[in-house]
């Protein structure tokens, strides 16, 4: 461990490096099995509304507006445990999905569902959706 | 399940959406455990690497350059899956951890070792770090 406290690496105190765009990278996986469930983003209000009601909140980069996960579907991430990392600009949630249980809105259960692949020639590409995970 | 390809959510081909700054987010857990471990971000050589060696490579930017996780300290990351999400701008690696086992720079095995705490004023605050991890 470091003796200095870079960035406030040791620190309770709460600094977070949002982006040129006020964005923390939010990282969601499910409680208990650790499966990757999603990749998104919070501004300042959507991490204070995650907090305060202990649900996923967004900021949706397309829409350009707050996203309440799951506030249509029903597929709603109750959060079991939200942590930052050492330099402030991630949060990382394992959550337990609520409604049917996909929080990718392809209506699978995660939004990580395909292998990456490369050939001996160096070309990149996916493998078919894998719908059945774990 | 959409009945349309929304971005290439259902292709194999591989179509990175890449940031402005030519980034996609990197996400890296633990195989089994699904231990968060850290975020990070890669540019097309830097994936490029990690899909070559099957070892993580980043992009560094703070240092703004390529980054083998581990080259120096021991600790590479050997990749034991690597996917891609929906919208193709996230890459989730499962990795074991080579070397003292350590993922996070500060010395701890995961780079999410504070809890995030909201109290009734609305205060946010982190816990003091956790160093004893699952």
């Amino acid at each position: 461990m470091s003796n200095h406290d870079h960035a406030g690496e040791e620190s309770t105190d709460f600094r977070p490096k949002f982006s040129t765009d006020g964005l923390l990278t939010a990282v969601v996986s499910e409680t208990g099995t650790g499966l990757p469930l999603m990749v998104a983003h919070m501004n300042a209000d959507a991490l204070e509304m995650t907090l305060k009601t202990g649900q996923a909140h967004f900021w949706s980069r397309s829409r350009q507006e707050l996203w309440h996960k799951g506030a249509t579907s029903g597929n709603v991430l109750v959060i079991d445990t939200i942590r930052t990392d050492c330099d402030q600009d991630a949060v990382w949630m394992t959550v337990t999905v609520q409604g049917d249980g996909t929080a990718c809105h392809t209506g699978r259960k995660s939004c990580f569902y395909r292998d990456m692949l490369r050939d001996e020639t160096g070309t990149i590409s996916l493998s078919p959706p894998i719908d059945s995970q774990l």
